[in-house]
């Protein structure tokens, strides 16, 4: 298993609390020791930093946690490998660009008897993953039903990707997280939990490492934070947890679709 | 006018020492202060650092110098926009995946009349520079020409994109540098010159800053390094200079074909 972490925000917001309990989470107080990785978007662009290296020994986790970079929308994964070795193309997060934007996505879970229904043309993988060829199975089935030209209205392709994560779902664990750089979706499989943080901030205690932060001292009274994880980062706070198909679409900190399935299952 | 750099090596080689020399022309002995990138592979897999910051200034350029990584091919440029704001999206190398391989780009010089003329469908520019639409372009064309699966031999690939390129060069400065990772190809309009290295190694000094290195010190016997920029880096060494319409393909570390067509101009 792996470990999921994202943030959508309405302001450029930086990410180092939750990242600094995530990484403790790779090779300290948990087992994902087959590298990391973290997509942070300015605008349609992004920066993605990845390493094979544990998250907790890595130079460059070392530079995202004393080099704050703010972002409105971000991604992060630590892994620990069931499928693929533990190389730079088998690490998360992954970026396609379809319709003139980035899409980065990450995934938790493992995949079985996949390969042979979800095959893909134009958007092939490039490492051995399950997760990388899922993400490419979407980005395909998207690109073949809504066309060239990306919709006005982004929520029915959300939709729809929710409908292709059930589908992958019957074939294993299948959490994930996928982002256009404005729009972040949370799909849940079977672990994955939500906070929105807006005024009155309070203090949030990491439960991963001895780290309390005062969020009242580091935002305005207009900030709207939504971050998520595979589980609760801080003993302090009430996350929202995801039940089996559940998913959340957000923007700018705020959620705005969501689906419950979990009482129909 | 911008600065290329690149490297193809048979070893994984650091490329502190060049990017030293590079980066004193992003705002100290140069003026291209609207941001920077480079791209490292790692067997099929890369990273790319990219930052809006002059890179004499960026907080992830001093990272760059200070943590080699060891990579067989590098692609980095440092921007000087005339073509889109400064911004993430605008930021050279670009990145698109074709047959299951990153393809990274970067270009020197500046396109006019061309919006029209190179149009395209599956693989769409993120950003608004004239340098991302000619990558989605050459991309698109080579995946029309060849089809869904890779060729076994790339060299025809290559002189399909020389050809694409002396199309793009009608439309102004066209100085390109692009990579399968694999392969690395050197596409000259006016600058851009290459130094191959290999044994036996001598001193080299900088010619931006007041850096000499031994590479006797640094590699083993059988180490073969190219290194391509826009001008020479260093005082002290023969460069082999491009002319226009000449172009250079190397793998790991070899020439392994060219084409030379000054003389029919």
């Amino acid at each position: 298993m792996c470990e999921l972490l994202a943030m959508s925000a309405n302001v450029p917001t930086d990410i180092v609390f939750s990242f600094t309990g995530l990484v403790e989470r790779g090779g300290v107080t948990g087992p994902h020791v087959d590298g990391w990785g973290i997509a942070f978007y300015e605008g349609k662009g992004n920066r993605i930093f990845k390493d094979v290296s544990p998250s907790c020994d890595s130079h460059i986790a070392k530079l995202i946690k004393s080099y704050p970079i703010k972002s409105e929308v971000v991604i992060s994964h630590i892994r620990q490998a069931n499928s693929g070795g533990v190389s730079l193309e088998n690490t998360h997060p992954f970026n396609r660009v379809l319709w003139g934007r980035n899409w980065t996505y990450a995934h938790n879970g493992q995949l079985t008897d996949y390969e042979s229904k979800f095959l893909t043309h134009s958007f092939k993988p490039v490492g051995e993953t399950d997760s990388e060829l899922a993400f490419c199975w979407i980005i395909e089935q998207v690109a073949n039903k809504f066309g060239e030209k990306e919709p006005l209205d982004m929520i029915p392709v959300y939709e729809y990707i929710s409908e292709l994560a059930d589908r992958l779902r019957l074939h294993g664990v299948f959490n994930m997280i996928i982002s256009d750089g404005m729009n972040l979706m949370a799909y849940c499989s079977n672990n994955l939990c939500y906070i929105t943080r807006r005024a009155p901030f309070g203090k949030a205690k990491l439960k991963d490492t001895d780290v309390t932060i005062d969020f009242d001292k580091e935002t305005t009274p207009n900030d709207i934070v939504t971050v998520i994880a595979t589980r609760p980062l801080t003993t302090n706070e009430q996350w929202e947890i995801l039940s089996a198909g559940d998913w959340c679409l957000f923007r700018l900190g705020e959620l705005i679709s969501f689906s419950h399935k979990a009482t129909i299952e």
